[in-house]
């Protein structure tokens, strides 16, 4: 605010005109030396925590001290430099962070890492490899803890040679190289528990709408199912499994095939396809879970809870996937010689109810 | 594979026991410089690209060849200890990587990153002040180029102290203090986008379903609504909007009220919003569009494009939101004095036919 005399004598106030906010100079080691009033080697062995017999407590204090009086930040390059490692845990993912699925792989991870003093530091690279190379390079040079490296679906990947100079751990894929660390989910359990839901209610000529593009994920929620049917002491009928593109087209357009099935019960491979599904037994009149009970996979956020009736469905547990790839990285966690397998559980919800008696 | 003779002396190989990859040893400095043939000192200089008239062509080549055949990765900390600033610009952002909503924004800014050399480190942080605070600060440690500070959705936030040290720009979010570099959606305009679609099909009696909950995108799509209304000739007719909570159950729910309204069309504040009212509709046994025109916002993936029928709406532009970011960071794009607006698109899909003349 400038003061400036008016022409009656009288003090005026003009406001000065408002300023872009100015970056804050950094403060200096050797600021803080000065105020400690000790040299700077001694704030140097002091920040990056070298024991010295020769430094007293109050001299530490002191220190200490003038470092928070003068928001002082240190260096974290030369301290990583000294140290050997930075507080940083890389993620390096295709696209996880810009699609809308499996973004919960990055909440758990994170959650894991901050418990044990680290942040995590993403790069996405949505496949570029180049950038990938790059990212990993970058995260090496900074002496990243370790990298996990992660897929936005689950699938087999190879390993980027960039990415074999770290401690890295594979979260929702994984490689055929032996030994090598990942965390995947368990699709042949989560197929089953899909299935047992049906079971559960009296269901017992249940169709599987399956996925048409390969995937761990296809082969294992059949067989999940194909698990559950023996489990139960039902035949397997193949042709109550039907393939249908894991979208809600695919769903849509799967309805004829089913309805000429006559079944009480059908699980589809993912809930995108179980609200496609949903339009078409709508548009012939039938009512779910009424006429016909509907599970679904994957626990998909702004979908599976909001459908009319709300899917019972089979959670993907990402957030655990990220959190038990910091763990195994970390080594807080054993990690068996093919890939641990995460437990994906079941959501109930109003898409199914008991099959009424004949 | 070990070799070894059987007891017929004929040589019989067994397979060696699989071995859990191992991480390569890193190449030093000190290496490079024997293989070149010239001093540590010499390597330095070539590695920070340093100019000295004293290193000859030929040896700049005999040293970078040594570098590319042994591998050496330099210790880019040291590199930017001598160049002031690292490769990396720093995303900190409060749920765009784990909320299936905005994660084009990352993919935007790490695009227009990439452009210009620089890769983008992201920090999720769930709100979590103290991550935060420790993300934003070991950023500035690293000496990234500058830092890009968003939210999942629009609104207005508080600049945390250590953003003040840094090179820093908005996205999707604002400051009200003056001069703070920021990027936001342009809402009004959004609005009076979503309008002309209904307008433009011949309809006059148009309904606006907004959000019970206080937004920036609340205030704005409702101008925009008045503004081409009034544009159109149209008389502004408070009866005309209602307010939901802006999920699908919210437009479910304000089916009924909706219905009270005796319009042709319907704008809703967002896609989620219009998902549940076609529920609504639908079992009012009412036909979208030829009982009723329905136009949302956002283009949400995997909702907007795969409702039945398809939805029109406005999008909502996240990845421009990222790169306009970086561009306003690196000073290619200059800031506004208050944040600069972006264009939201619109998408016209099936959801809207002309009204059908009287």
């Amino acid at each position: 605010m400038i003061s400036q005399e008016n022409s009656s004598g009288t003090p005026s106030v003009e406001a000065a005109p408002p300023k872009r906010p100015t970056r804050a100079q950094p403060v200096t080691l050797r600021q803080v030396a000065e105020a400690a009033g000790v040299s700077t080697a001694t704030v140097s062995l002091i920040v990056n925590k070298k024991k010295d017999a020769r430094i007293s407590a109050a001299t530490r204090n002191r220190v200490r001290d003038a470092i928070r009086d003068l928001g002082y930040r240190p260096n974290a390059m030369a301290q990583t430099l000294v140290s050997g490692s930075s507080r940083f845990i890389g993620l390096v993912a295709d696209a996880i962070a810009t699609t809308p699925f499996a973004g919960q792989i990055i909440h758990g991870a994170q959650d894991e890492a901050w418990k044990h003093g680290y942040a995590l530091l993403i790069a996405n690279t949505e496949g570029n490899s180049e950038l990938e190379t790059d990212a990993i390079s970058m995260m090496l040079e900074y002496k990243v803890r370790g990298i996990l490296y992660s897929t936005w679906f689950h699938r087999a990947t190879d390993i980027p040679a960039p990415l074999r100079e770290a401690d890295f751990v594979l979260v929702n894929c994984f490689s055929t190289e032996p030994g090598t660390r990942a965390v995947v989910p368990d699709e042949v359990q989560g197929g089953r528990s899909a299935t047992e839901v049906l079971l559960k209610h009296g269901h017992r000529r249940i169709a599987f709408i399956n996925a048409t593009i390969p995937a761990p994920a296809k082969d294992g929620r059949l067989e999940g199912y194909r698990e559950a049917l023996e489990a139960a002491g039902i035949d397997f009928d193949p042709s109550l499994v039907l393939e249908a593109y894991p979208d809600q087209e695919g769903g849509y357009g799967a309805t004829e095939e089913l309805l000429k099935r006559d079944v009480t019960a059908v699980y589809c491979y993912n809930d995108r396809m179980a609200m496609g599904l949903y339009d078409g037994l709508r548009e012939h009149g039938l009512s779910i879970p009424e006429d016909i009970a509907v599970v679904g996979f994957d626990n998909q956020e702004v979908i599976a809870a909001h459908l009319r009736p709300p899917l019972s469905t089979v959670s993907l547990p990402h957030y655990e996937l990220g959190a038990a790839g910091v763990r195994m990285l970390l080594g807080l966690e054993d990690a068996p010689e093919t890939a641990a397998k995460i437990y994906c559980p079941t959501v109930e919800r109003t898409s199914v109810q008991a099959l009424a008696p004949a």
